[in-house]
């Protein structure tokens, strides 16, 4: 078995210091959700395969990573699945587990199937890794990390104030100062379609619409005509080519954009809600912005839409993102019960904070001291040591084979230094009769003799 | 759709509370392991499937739940494979993938692929999820969580030492005190075989002299008998039978008995260390104990055998196990590699946690204050005070929905007191007025109007 092994394509070993960076992203974002009041679930890795077959569309349901049945699973198989050699029909004959897709219809699943523990409106936070069977490509994996919060059971727009301001505290927390909140509303954009007279040209006309920037209002003209949306819709919604000012500003231009759509007008007045309480509170570092060309999940959120994007001069994409859904449940018999909710990108975030160095020094921080091993009764004395060092939280280490020449010696060192353990301890015959320990300080190659007491001292 | 979701049968979903708990057995195995020096590392959910298959017995190949390919699976699938409707002849052509069934296998693959990038000696945990078909039955799942710590690449018995420590360390912070670690040796067991005569008997041998306290010399010598064992080799193994003192004066009552045997005495020999070193070093709360009947892993374990009872009283299987290997990564092309871990059972730590009543009360404690919703004004007043005391570390929260009736503020009352939240705040126009808070104790149904300062205060 000459050949080394590898992983599945589109999956990661993560090594110690990846796995302490996105530990550090992860639990400041759990003591954030916690700190709101949030509470985790976590759900089972696979779900019954009719839980979430169907639930993301076709291309969604060809991306589930399917479960094969154990044993002897061809028995039951009806013949003409094989005679065809149709995958997709022989597939829910041999298969009736899937890999979970997403945190949400697991959530969804487990508030109905839940629903008499539950007290609501149930604030719930989630951080499990979940699966697509997507071609993988830069940043995009087949098994990734969601970090999602949810609110079920309550319609009040303190909850999406509230997701602003928990945005906020995350990345204010990360120290990833900067991140533009973006927010729009499925209202907003049903406003918009009224208007433009044509709501299933609605997608086109936000794309469109998203390249003003860099492509100028001609540009945009010039593609929205193209597919298929009149010169006059196009006069009608000019207003929005020039859109600018403060996000209440942007409000009052849509106000008499929208005037006439009462879905609109309820959209305007949610935004402005949330915008006044967002100003009469005050965010620590983040900028909340109004985006109507945002219109991600279309097809599911209802009112309020997220994005967060990154702190200008990052390439990255979206960062964060999510919104309302009036009816989560529903899908599984729970009907009219309404759901909003966030997630954080932990890749990326993860690939930002790493591109602007704001990984704190302590998060790969390992083993402080390494104890030199030389002998076995050296060993012990240095063991004693290190309990007592450990019981003060201090990460102290033994090398664990004996030295064996001079040679060895400096195998040990090299051990501390390629493990970028700063301190080293020497204790040998004379150190033992002294009761003392040689602490030499890697960095700075000094050393001192001292006792128990200052050792742990100079190491906490 | 009026049937209630469900979930795979031998998976769970765990509630808030639940998380909790098992967050605070997790925490407190990490904060050990982290400060004993080992570093975490995570590797994917599913491996190839050449990486798993053959590496558990057949009966463990059986257990290794297959993930189906993507697409038109059909598509290469030889002809006869279907003619013959042959599910273990299909499989390796319809299925490259499979979830993992433990860590130790990934671990041993990752430092094979990884082996240049790793410093060895190589001290590393694991604490993720796997996945066996196993019939479902009480305690065991299909999806369970291994918290394993394993060093490669050192055959010093220092390691041992520190895993009895390591032990120690964690079921002390737990309170979980009195647990037995069981030890044994491979090469103990292997001194016997060659005493009995029959290494191909010595599982029956050691299976007959485990039931010694419960059927008494007698019971153990007949079923000895009955499974071919010799009345001569019982009698020249008659010593184990009244095995009794100290762990030190077990080995000098094997010593006679294995004196003939080159491996069982070095197995003496090692284990001699390694009780010396801890009758000199010290257990906090937990008892090392000599076990010759232990042989868990017996095909891969060549060395030390470990194994955690819970404290006497509690009736449960072993809360934790481990061994050495002399070879860990031979399997994947890197031979002579010696390994040596240690493995915690977390579903059955927190069945014996919860049934001596140990989970610390702060384990479950979530949100501490809600404040009462009166209306919009008040909730913007509400919501200021909450964002300093969240800045604070106090876990507050508003009542979403804005009050409609005197019923609608029981409503909220009732919400805090079914979530056990402890304190309530009640501010409305005349608080508002004298910027106070009248914050209710829910216990002892005392209250308080104060100013914020106060409140944090009180709250802290």
């Amino acid at each position: 078995m000459a050949q080394k092994p590898s992983i599945p394509k589109g999956t990661r070993d993560f090594s110690p210091i990846e796995v302490a960076k996105r530990s550090y992203i992860m639990n400041t974002i759990r003591t954030q959700f916690q700190r709101y009041g949030f509470q985790p679930i976590e759900t089972p890795s696979f779900e019954n395969s009719s839980t979430l077959m169907g639930k993301y569309g076709e291309e969604g349901d060809r991306l589930i990573f399917k479960i094969l049945n154990s044993g002897d699973y061809l028995g039951k198989v009806k013949d003409d699945a094989f005679a065809k050699a149709d995958s997709t029909a022989l597939t829910p004959q041999i298969s009736e587990k899937a890999l979970r897709y997403d945190l949400t219809v697991p959530f969804a699943r487990y508030v109905v199937q839940h629903q008499n523990e539950i007290e609501f409106p149930f604030k719930r936070y989630q951080m499990q890794p979940v699966w697509r069977a997507d071609r993988p490509q830069k940043g995009r994996f087949r098994e990734f990390y969601q970090c999602d919060a949810d609110v079920v059971g309550s319609d009040s727009l303190w909850q999406e104030v509230e997701f602003v301001q928990l945005y906020d505290a995350v990345f204010t927390a990360l120290q990833l100062e900067g991140v533009t909140i973006k927010m729009n509303n499925r209202k907003i954009l049903s406003g918009i379609a009224e208007v433009i007279g044509a709501s299933d040209k609605l997608i086109d006309f936000t794309v469109a619409l998203d390249k003003l920037d860099k492509i100028g209002e001609e540009g945009v003209t010039k593609e929205m005509l193209a597919k298929g949306i009149t010169q006059e819709a196009i006069n009608t919604v000019a207003p929005l080519f020039t859109l600018d000012g403060s996000f209440g500003e942007q409000l009052k231009t849509l106000q008499t954009l929208l005037a006439n759509s009462e879905t609109g007008m309820q959209g305007i007045e949610e935004l402005t809600f949330i915008n006044e309480a967002i100003e009469s509170l005050g965010l620590e570092s983040a900028k909340l912005q109004l985006d109507v060309t945002l219109a991600r999940g279309l097809n599911y959120y209802t009112g309020a839409i997220f994005e967060v994007a990154a702190p200008e001069g990052v390439q990255m994409g979206s960062i964060g993102g999510g919104g309302r859904y009036a009816d989560l449940t529903g899908i599984f018999g729970l009907p009219n019960v309404s759901g909003v909710g966030i997630s954080f990108g932990l890749d990326r975030i993860a690939l930002v904070i790493e591109e602007l160095n704001l990984f704190p020094k302590e998060t790969v921080e390992g083993t402080k001291v390494l104890f030199i091993n030389f002998g076995e009764k050296e060993a012990l004395y240095a063991m004693k040591a290190i309990k007592s060092l450990r019981t003060q939280g201090i990460v102290a280490e033994l090398y664990p084979d004996k030295m064996t020449s001079g040679k060895h010696m400096k195998k040990q060192m090299t051990h501390a230094n390629r493990r970028e353990i700063p301190f080293v301890i020497l204790a040998g015959e004379e150190e033992m009769t002294n009761k003392t320990f040689t602490l030499k300080d890697m960095r700075a190659g000094e050393q001192e003799t001292v006792t128990l007491d200052v050792l742990i001292e100079r190491l906490r």
